[in-house]
């Protein structure tokens, strides 16, 4: 704070010093355009520190066509009806870009807060949602910046005078402000303490003294050159990612896996008979599922042609077609790709209600990406608690999350593949990949046993399902299925 | 209907058929892949009549990771908050894919027809709305297939009854199913009508006998597969882009903007009292659209260094950054490229009480695509229609539409150009395209004139702004700005 004491920059001193810094900003964002990663600038601070003017004057630096601009606004029923990092998800920008956030969680708690002193228990509990947000984008790459804009108590009741008494500014200062201004010292303190909770590495605060309007503009645009362009050294610096032969991390998820009897059998009598009864089991269970709002998500992983997609259609018969969503999950997109990992799972997270069924998922990360050094090891051994807090967020909020892991042999899987090869209307579901995955079987079971181990949470566990038969494995995913959703209504 | 009259396919027949089927599908399916277009699959009809299970035997067939699943559900306050339109282009599948629409408008309307006879009276207009939706889609491409599924009223009798008499699918028939048999006839009526009124050259109704079931998903799928062969036959046909000398198609446009003074200039001192005056007034404006749940829409359009940014920026000083986004209008990205030109444009239209700044716009299409040759003859021709519609629906749902075309002189275009190479912060602004552009004066000005009198609709009036002197041109869109708000709220 040492600035405050400085003197009053003059006009034509910041001219120079503007000018200066736009045509760095400029340059800057030229670079950024092709640097593989975002930057979100967050703007916070009391009312009357010109968070608005500031965001005009960085408006006016920077290329607005690498600029993003995001608001914060009351969640929407739609917002309502998903888990709560549904929104926060909508709003980060896109690779390359600045996104400027022009309101965010933080200044609306401290408005909460003038509202309403309770507002303060729920602080320390959506203080750590935004941390590890925060940190989940971070080590996802994106660089955050947060400015805290500093105005003392004087300076404050000085700039809302200046504003009221403009009538083309009076309209600005509304009674709301005069009232966090009485407030100053309250809301200084839970200001504070919304800093230090959301305070971590990688992600820090920075205070900029807000009292000189020109100051507080060169110092953020300075900040963001700074930090933007130590970030784009970090990256450069990052290893490669690479395959390398897999080590287990749990041993005993592989044995898990191993244990598993796959010469378990059924006749198509039997099957009849259990189909029908657990199709009416599980679609009375889904039908209260929806009828009390809750949403339910299926996982199904397994090998190639273990049988997922015919197990799906068996299930997804016990639902109204307009209830669910079948999500096949193929290579990202190269829009997809620029994201983080799990943002195109979150956009097809189902509202309340609702149900979606992934054919494929975020586990890709790791077990394919995993094996075939698609990202970095750090990325991937990251990725376990990434998934485990992912899921978490789910079923907080009432989604019912149910995990499939069809296995079969590695000679069932060869007939299969056979099989496929010689019906012309199958052909199309083998390609040279699949023969490549299979080759790398002992491999990919490593990964899975990983996958077993340190994912298979009570809130959202895995099952094993036996898939060398398949009417065998369709009524284990039925009858699973079923169970598990009464369960989590039972509860 | 002759094929009422066809004995039913035993298993066994039905089981050789689908199997060809099938592999023609995946055929075709991987021959859409790379096709320039998308498909939509519309099934509707009577409850009873099997779409449901229409559905899942065609998600049985089809490779699920070129098919996408629609589903109708009542509009969200997100989606009731906006334009009509919105929802629909919501509902779009990707290029290359095929949307199955579980549910539609179509179906929807004989539920609400059965629920309140009074429906029938928005049919006619919504009907239209639709047409209009399925002209814009089919006109850009898109396959849009629509099933009707008949079956008569003894046969929906037989399989409500059929339905209801096994536990496992009882659950399916509910009561409102049975209120729609006894009134099969009103009903059918009612969808005849729905019929005729979205039966339109291109987007035609096919009725499907549905009374066999397996006869009943063979016919669907062959038509399917029939409309896709014949339509990848079309687009192969369709000539190919090409930029040509433009032909002025209105040239009392061009006489409108020859007629623009543009000596038109304001000092320092008028400039500033007028700009305080007017941006009160627009401050004012927009607060009271905002406050009533008017949305405004602003569109930026003129040569290039024009003035747009500086123009836009003192704009939105009179708004609250929390209300309004400003859209910079670059080169469409590959996915954009691959949807249809107003696609981009529906995702950022603002909800209600909300604001949009668009810096270049879908005029674009009428503009740059029209001289450069980036789509055909018969595209950009067909855009003015369009866009009215487009902007139509904007002010029919309350938004108001406010646009500037900023026109400066060949002469000032160049100044202004030289002093943007000289001045570092600002020499990014310039490429080798502007001077293109530059040299193709003469032609821009014909589509620029075209535009003019083609889009200058009562509900969305095109506004010339003189802008070689800057100072003018500023006050004249704010004046303009404030102006036009106030005469919507007032109507």
């Amino acid at each position: 704070m040492a600035s405050s004491r400085r003197r009053k920059l003059t006009r034509s001193e910041y001219k120079i010093q503007a000018d200066e810094l736009r045509e760095q900003l400029v340059q800057l964002q030229l670079a950024l355009k092709r640097a593989p990663f975002k930057v979100m600038l967050i703007i916070a601070g009391p009312e009357g520190a010109g968070r608005g003017t500031l965001l005009q004057t960085l408006a006016e630096w920077l290329d607005p066509r690498g600029v993003e601009t995001f608001s914060w606004h009351p969640p929407t029923t739609e917002e309502r009806e998903h888990p709560h990092q549904w929104r926060l998800w909508r709003d980060v920008p896109a690779m390359g870009r600045i996104g400027l956030y022009a309101g965010s969680w933080y200044t609306e708690t401290l408005r909460e807060e003038a509202r309403n002193k309770r507002a303060l228990r729920h602080v320390a509990e959506e203080a750590e949602r935004i941390r590890d947000f925060e940190t989940l984008l971070v080590d996802g790459g994106t660089l955050i910046v947060k400015v805290w804009l500093h105005i003392s108590e004087d300076a404050q009741g000085r700039r809302l005078r200046t504003l009221r008494a403009d009538p083309l500014t009076a309209w600005r200062v509304t009674n709301e402000d005069w009232h966090h201004h009485r407030l100053y010292r309250r809301l200084e303190k839970t200001a504070a303490l919304i800093r230090r909770k959301t305070n971590q590495p990688g992600v820090r605060w920075t205070t900029i003294d807000a009292e000189d309007e020109r100051q507080r503009d060169l110092d953020v645009g300075r900040l963001l050159l700074a930090r933007v362009a130590a970030h784009q050294r970090v990256i450069a610096k990052l290893p490669r990612a690479a395959a390398a032969n897999p080590v287990a991390l749990r041993p005993r998820g592989l044995r898990r896996l191993h244990a598993l009897r796959l010469d378990q059998e059924m006749s198509e009598t039997g099957y009849d008979a259990l189909r029908d009864k657990w199709l009416g089991r599980l679609s009375r269970a889904l039908r209260s599922a929806f009828n009390t709002g809750r949403a339910v998500v299926f996982v199904f992983e397994g090998w190639d042609a273990a049988g997922k997609g015919g197990a799906i259609r068996r299930l997804t018969s016990a639902a109204d077609p307009r209830d669910y969503r079948v999500i096949p999950v193929a290579k990202p997109t190269p829009e997809e790709k620029h994201a983080h990992y799990l943002w195109r799972f979150w956009r097809d997270v189902p509202r309340d209600g609702r149900c979606a069924v992934f054919d494929r998922s975020w586990y890709g990360r790791v077990l394919v990406e995993r094996i075939e050094g698609f990202c970095r090891e750090d990325e991937w051994r990251r990725a376990f608690d990434e998934i485990n807090a992912f899921e978490k967020e789910l079923t907080d909020h009432g989604v019912i999350v149910v995990k499939f892991w069809l296995h079969i042999s590695h000679e069932e899987q060869l007939r299969r593949f056979r099989e496929r090869e010689a019906t012309p209307h199958k052909r199309h579901k083998l390609n040279e990949e699949d023969w490549r995955n299979r080759r790398q079987r002992a491999a990919y079971e490593i990964a899975v046993g990983d996958m077993l181990a340190l994912t298979d949470r009570k809130n959202a566990p895995w099952h094993l399902v036996p898939a060398d038969d398949k009417r065998f494995a369709r009524i284990e995913v039925l009858c699973t299925a079923a169970k598990q959703i009464e369960a989590a209504l039972a509860d």
